[in-house]
């Protein structure tokens, strides 16, 4: 057994068995040993940043640690954006990036880089393999990292000659520390806190998406607190049958307004709102200058056990949530007439079947669709948790592999799918189920939006850096190159029957908007 | 004058009058100060790694320094692998990285990243902006460094407060400090041990693409010794009239044998010749055990001024070349019958007029290109410098818009060139020059020959992360969906056919082949 056979062999006992792949020269004996194991499922992504995404869907989704293999430096640097979205959204991520054999690294290589540095830039934990016997506890204590704290990213650098030097075992990952958790009195003092007027509880992690949320909705019945949810989460379940949650908004002058009376904000499970960027003359917290703000639980702590003694605090196990507290069942009808956003939000609203997960990165385009859905039949949303656009279609890859069940639609403006779009072909390679809707703008609407909010206007070097036109992108071309079925749609008519055949199908399809 | 416009300013007066963009929420001040100076000309790339690598391109042709504008962290992450390659081929580029504004980075925003972190990876100057009535001379400073040793990368990361705050004035970036040269003594020792018998100069660096050749020439014929040159080089001027030289090939294997028989190897601004990746029981050094190693003059040292002293320590002043130094005009036939790389190598070396700009990152499929061009028309040769695939695209990007009158052939293996196809949609946009030939295999055929090279065979696996079928890539739909005439060819008469055509018309075109 070598090195690079006992890091699969450490993978697989410890119940990693996928790999989002895009192999380079330096990681041939890990590939030659993945080889050997034809139960580690292999994906290959045509580009970095598509196999790191699709590492944080699958998290996302699953709860399950996926890992990547990565090409060392710049194959890293490649992955690095949705590594930090990755991050940002406390996915769990085992990276293996190949390196060169260590006695290589006094001469100049092409491909010599800061390997370590390019890492740490991103990753919470990172190692460098010292010797091919070390290799399988460097991996298992990679997989407990990306466990611990809630998630994490975890990248092991693999030396080449640790990967095909002699070996003696593999290791089984250790299962990850305990998470902290607020003292009993800080427990008291929330819960005395929710029951002051103005009060509101936010909450995150897996209080949106588990049953966490109906215990987080009778402690707000049980205080009288406003039961709130920030703008970017990982994984958010809606629509019918779910707590009513007031969620944040994108602007920082909307959550300045949302959040105006509140005077006591309990944080569990949340961080505290902040703009998404800094404007001259605004804020940076959203929250009223007088509020008193109680962080009782950080994001990387026991969010659930967290929730449950509050509840006891407050009282709120024997509150019963009544059809007040959750979201109705409400479809619009489909729409007719000339398309724009708010008839795609209905459509896609009346036509998802129940459990779809919707990845939206379409910050501008798809907000209509997030009202439209608000009501729909139940089902996962995630969103672009980091800023790095580019991770929709790589995220939607990696949610599909996590749940071959279940109808995935993936929204994204036509600027930020540029970036990874290599993610179609794994879509066709994979046969995922995956609907992609693309919104045609040709413009990168937000930044227009952006460079309005510092007052200036645009001339010909802004239309020049902001405008995708002259040539416009044919995303029916695009799908086709890479294998997959596309159809653009001009009319209500058009994107009704697009996507309702869509729905009723299995495989990928995209569906390009222009309106 | 803000400290955006201040910046703008300084590039201009500072002789950088071209920025490669793909810009962000954070640098909308310094996007507002570009579209007030419509003479700095913006060019639009969909993705940061077109924007790095068509730097790269564009300084290697120029000697020009280009700014790029990115994305704080995560942006420059996507630009973080053409940077290296940029870096390996000392191209001097300065990157404009956005950042929050100082104030909003003690609170956690979705894209707050280690920006420093991340630039020092790749960069060899780095610089945050303290304030907007610095921003003047960091921008000046980072020009000079961008210039400085023989070319840089060079980022300075631009809090968006101190782009929207007052500044001063614009500041002129300073003259480079001269660069190193070698003690006389060591001219001399050089010059004496080129005289000796199996004794070889290797040269890189401007003496592979302007008049310095000649003086290597002149200095290999009056010495006898043999003249060399690296496999990977920045940029090399080849075909008819150019000086005979050895050149390195890829494999380890190949540089042991062919300097086995050197006694006493001069280096004059190449790097020590090493082995691209190291393999066991493999050499990393590609020179002979007993070879005498003489580092006379370093790649970020004045190799001018070098050679010319080198020049005339070896009486080599009077030296008049004859035809036997030099390469000459040797046009295969046009090829008909079976297409296959040798075919398409015969094709283009017949077809591609003077003064062709060939960016070859095709390095298995590009081999037999390489070898038919060898004795073609003079040209010039750019090829990966970092071993980071998907710089072609957007190195002949960069290319095209710093030699407008020049034909630009890019060849890609079809695994290389989908890292950065959106640089694609960039020639349509501008109307390069620039021809694509993808070498459309359907395979990462390189990986599959470091794959036998280290012993293994490939299983399911294996195919499953080497080979792009299932589906294959329509590179005629790819292009046509980035506003690219394509065209697919499967015969030599179609190759013929279509490449010619592409040689006497102007603007983009793709073809891709399949043999």
């Amino acid at each position: 057994m070598n090195g690079a056979e006992s890091l699969v062999e450490t993978l697989l006992e410890s119940g990693v068995d996928t790999v989002f792949a895009n192999p380079g020269t330096s990681e041939m004996h890990f590939v030659a040993a993945l080889d050997r194991r034809p139960e580690m499922r292999c994906i290959l992504c045509l580009f970095e940043g598509g196999a790191s995404g699709a590492a944080d869907g699958y998290y996302r989704m699953s709860g399950k640690v996926a890992a990547t293999l990565l090409h060392l430096a710049p194959g890293f640097g490649n992955a690095f954006a949705n590594l930090h979205n990755a991050r940002k959204a406390q996915s769990g991520v085992v990276n293996i990036m190949g390196e060169h054999a260590s006695y290589h690294l006094r001469h100049e290589s092409p491909l010599k880089g800061d390997t370590m540095g390019i890492s740490q830039a991103v990753s919470h934990w990172t190692r460098v393999s010292q010797d091919a016997v070390q290799v399988a506890g460097d991996g298992a204590a990679a997989v407990t990292a990306a466990r611990s704290l809630n998630g994490q990213v975890a990248t092991l650098i693999l030396p080449a000659n640790t990967a095909w030097e002699e070996a003696v075992a593999s290791e089984v990952a250790a299962a990850p520390p305990a998470l902290r958790r607020p003292a009993n009195a800080a427990i008291a003092a929330a819960a005395q806190a929710l029951r002051r007027p103005g009060a509101a509880l936010m909450v995150d992690g897996a209080a949106l998406h588990s049953d966490l949320s109906l215990t987080a909705a009778r402690i707000a019945r049980a205080t009288g607190a406003r039961l709130m949810a920030p703008f970017f989460a990982a994984r958010t379940r809606r629509g019918a049958g779910t707590p009513r949650m007031q969620r944040l908004v994108y602007e920082i002058d909307g959550n300045v307004a949302l959040m105006a009376d509140i005077g006591t904000l309990v944080l569990c499970g949340a961080a505290r709102p902040t703009a998404f960027f800094a404007y001259p003359g605004k804020p940076s917290l959203a929250e009223a200058p007088g509020t008193a703000v109680l962080e009782l639980c950080a994001i990387d702590m026991d969010i659930g056990w967290t929730l449950q003694a509050l509840a006891e605090a407050c009282g709120a196990g024997e509150v019963v949530l009544t059809a007040q507290d959750l979201v109705p069942l409400i479809l619009p009808e489909l729409p007719t007439g000339a398309l724009n956003l708010d008839k795609i939000g209905a459509a896609i609203a009346h036509l998802m079947p129940q459990d779809t997960v919707v990845v939206n990165e379409a910050v501008t385009s798809g907000a209509p669709v997030a009202i439209a859905t608000a009501t729909a039949r139940p089902h996962d949303l995630l969103v672009t948790m980091g800023g790095a656009i580019g991770d929709g279609l790589p995220t939607a890859v990696g949610v599909a592999v996590a749940c071959p069940e279940r109808k995935v639609v993936a929204l994204s403006g036509d600027g930020s799918a540029m970036y990874t779009l290599q993610s179609l072909w794994t879509m066709a390679r994979e046969g995922l189920d995956v609907t992609v809707v693309i919104f045609a703008n040709h413009v990168y609407r937000i930044l227009h939006g952006e460079l309005a909010a510092v007052g200036a206007k645009a001339g010909r070097n802004v239309a020049r850096m902001f405008d995708m036109v002259e040539p416009q992108l044919d995303w029916v071309a695009l799908a086709k190159g890479h294998g997959v079925e596309a159809v653009r749609c001009v009319t209500t008519d058009e994107f009704v029957a697009a996507f309702g055949r869509a729905m009723t199908r299995r495989g990928p399809m995209l569906i390009a908007v222009e309106c």
